[in-house]
């Protein structure tokens, strides 16, 4: 007999025959009802005991989280809420779990307090939903690209080169801690470490990208990047996986349409394949939200932004424009920001990006076109001199989910900005060769995964959508 | 006019039509035909320029490794080995490559001198196809655990658990590199580090893996893993890319099932998807192989070699049938073999597993059921007391491509495993939870894609089958 997965079962017209089920026991009601199940699906497969035929000992044994198999035949259920279920003929208790030691009884837990049994809480209605639908979310993005004709490139996660510049990075070294080899000058002798030099977590894998790009055409990377920023919020991972697609020929417009169109597909696809999981997320944002002042709920169901999102396009808004509406805003004219806009210049706070999705635009922003001063070092000047080919998306809830750029092609632009920026430019010298040889218009972007997930499965909490996060002062597991 | 690709465009029937293309000059020869590479495929398109309608400094500058747009009609080609050509009417010089610096010159390169270059060494035959197949072979993994019903999990790449046992780990740190912090017994005090405890760069994402299956049933990982080991070889990384699949309710048997039809479905994808690059590789080996002798030439040319891996069963075969086979081998009583195998028990090596796939099988092969003491800790223990359930999958030209093993399940088996191994039970808490929380047959094993990618495109070295190598001494780019 082969053994058949929930799922399928679940969708079943194998009406009165015999299957097998292997699961863990989500509650055991009545002596009689088992809601078994195996991960394939958020439902579980009732299977109806009849208690009178099984030992007292096996009945006992059917405690949550306990592993079973079962044999029984699929049957019309009698009760609501599911088409069919099993009626029992044999069970078998693989791996019990004692109730009075396995922490995931059926009732209510905190986040919190599954954080710290994050090896435990993937057996959760809540987190077995929210880590289906990621691995559906990868899945889209890679399915996405492959069919735009995208080549995936693995750039390296341990680096050399620290002119990424986009933040504070992790040593990797296999030197001893406590006395490292020192060079004449009495400094740490990184000649003496694993790649002869000193090397780092990659913060971004966009100039390897970029390599690639000018060769293959189109690429995209997906892997781990890494921040050793002090942040403890609800946004913010030291480990995080982060998708950078690098197109050639491709200006700023074209790399606005391309992120604008990537989204909506993405979500588009868990939309059609993960609509039993999305209505169990919306059911429970929905309850988590009942707690909450009318004012700070969600104007839309989960489902309904998902599809306002790919329903809709998204506003495209020059830096410029952005700060003319912000300070005419309310809130800045009243002095309700943390930090008032004053003048054409000023970096955006999250309160300010905020304020124009969820208040005046109510929909996913693209803000083009920021001052040069606040933007990295390889985003393509414009011919104002002041600004530069950079775009942000801004998504409701979330704040930035997309950092992009047209990137500076023109070698002696690009020289001139490395050195006001104090970069040293040897450092980049195969990075300058792409402007050297064969250079041509191209752009890109970041998405970071992990917001995506949140916006999608309406998580708060970032490290609620990966499997085991890596925080300030945590690396449990 | 749309921009199209290189590779719709050679597919295209829309002849007489003017066309746009972008691209990287290959050659330009006879003033007359450029041969233009975008990425799209192995396939230049020709361009015919009639020389007396441009400018001669146009012309002078259309040299292989520059980026042009061109404008032309798409007309039958004249020539052969093409199917359409383009009637050049306008190019536009978007980025020169002067040919006294360009590295990248029509000629034959060597792949060490390719490898100094890896930033510019995409831009040649061997290694945009090189790159296309692991692309797609990456496809074919995601689309194959997709549609076998597994999640994909992302397990952390920095980890606090030290037990993992793979092989030497790289240290991540914030830490002070010269005066890092010390503690009361004067030993650096990781208390202060960035994660609050000693931290280091993952070996295997399987024991994180193991908590998912045991919770979502089926899942995969597919990520960087990293071995901090002086290994200088053509088939060692210190980062590289892995894929561990991990399944609930899985024996051993189950777990070969798996492996076989897994490898076998990912050839196939890249036969069906990549005949184009498979073919060009096939006649690189051919042409490389030429200058070797007869005896160490491939036996079978490259794509004949893939399907014959598709085709045919994998030899199962225990490893105390292997020893017996090896004991008897004429390599080893002609002491041949640089490790003799006397008895049951000894390790085998990379001599002995080509020996049993090369000369012996002439097949890949599966061994299974390993003396426990030259395997992991938590691998299942048959009842013979000696062996566990571990598999090695063996292919020709690469040795071991896949290791996995059925997991003990049994809590106070592993316990008693745990503590004859000297492993600090206390690292592996939540580990051992698994055991006593619903415990369940599982199995898993993990394949290290670059050497996938090495069997498919026939290429010798590993550092030439990952965009930037990280080995011994080389961090570069």
């Amino acid at each position: 007999m082969e053994l058949k997965s929930i799922k399928e079962l679940l969708s079943s017209d194998q009406l009165l025959q015999e299957v097998g089920v292997k699961g863990w026991i989500r509650t055991f009601r009545s002596n009689r009802f088992i809601a078994l199940n195996d991960g394939s699906t958020i439902h579980n497969i009732q299977c109806v005991v009849d208690y009178e035929n099984f030992p007292e000992n096996v009945l006992k044994q059917l405690n949550t989280g306990a592993a079973v198999s079962i044999v029984g035949t699929l049957v019309e259920s009698q009760g609501r809420g599911q088409s069919v279920e099993i009626q029992v003929k044999e069970i078998e208790i693989l791996g019990i779990a004692n109730p009075e030691e396995f922490p995931i009884q059926p009732k209510k837990h905190s986040l919190e307090f599954l954080r710290e049994k994050a090896h435990l809480r993937i057996r959760t209605n809540t987190f077995g939903a929210i880590m289906r639908v990621r691995s559906a979310l990868s899945f889209a993005v890679h399915n996405y690209f492959r069919e735009h004709g995208f080549n995936y490139v693995n750039t390296p996660i341990i680096t050399g080169s620290d002119a990424e510049g986009a933040g504070e990075m992790f040593r990797v070294t296999t030197l001893d801690a406590k006395n490292p080899p020192l060079n004449d000058q009495k400094e740490v002798d990184y000649k003496e470490d694993f790649f002869g030099k000193e090397t780092n977590l990659t913060v971004s894998g966009q100039l390897e990208g970029e390599a690639y790009a000018m060769a293959l055409g189109k690429i995209y990377t997906f892997g781990p990047t890494f921040r050793a920023e002090n942040s403890n919020t609800s946004r913010h991972l030291a480990e995080f996986w982060m998708i950078e697609p690098e197109v050639a020929f491709l200006d700023l417009d074209g790399n606005m349409d391309l992120a604008e169109d990537f989204i909506k597909n993405v979500l588009s696809y868990v939309l059609e394949h993960c609509s039993d999981d999305l209505n169990f997320l919306e059911g429970r944002l929905l309850e988590e939200e009942k707690s909450k002042p009318q004012a700070e709920r969600s104007e839309m169901k989960l489902i309904e932004k998902l599809r306002f999102v790919t329903e809709n396009n998204f506003k495209r808004v020059s830096y410029t424009e952005a700060i003319d509406i912000l300070k005419n805003s309310k809130p800045n004219k009243k002095k309700k920001f943390n930090y008032i806009i004053e003048e054409w210049g000023a970096d955006l706070q999250s309160e300010h990006e905020r304020y124009l999705v969820e208040k005046h635009f109510k929909a996913p922003v693209i803000l083009f076109d920021y001052p040069a001063d606040i933007k990295a070092f390889y985003m393509r000047q414009n011919e104002d001199g002041k600004t530069v080919r950079a775009m942000d998306i801004l998504f409701p809830g979330i704040g930035e989910i997309v950092g992009g750029s047209q990137r500076e092609e023109r070698y002696e632009v690009l020289k001139d900005k490395v050195k006001a920026m104090g970069i040293d430019e040897k450092e980049l010298w195969w990075y300058m060769d792409l402007r050297k040889f064969g250079t041509a218009t191209h752009s890109g972007f970041g998405l970071g995964f992990e917001r995506l997930v949140l916006f999608t499965t309406g998580m708060s909490n970032i490290r609620d959508v990966i499997p085991f996060p890596r925080t300030p002062q945590n690396a449990e597991f």
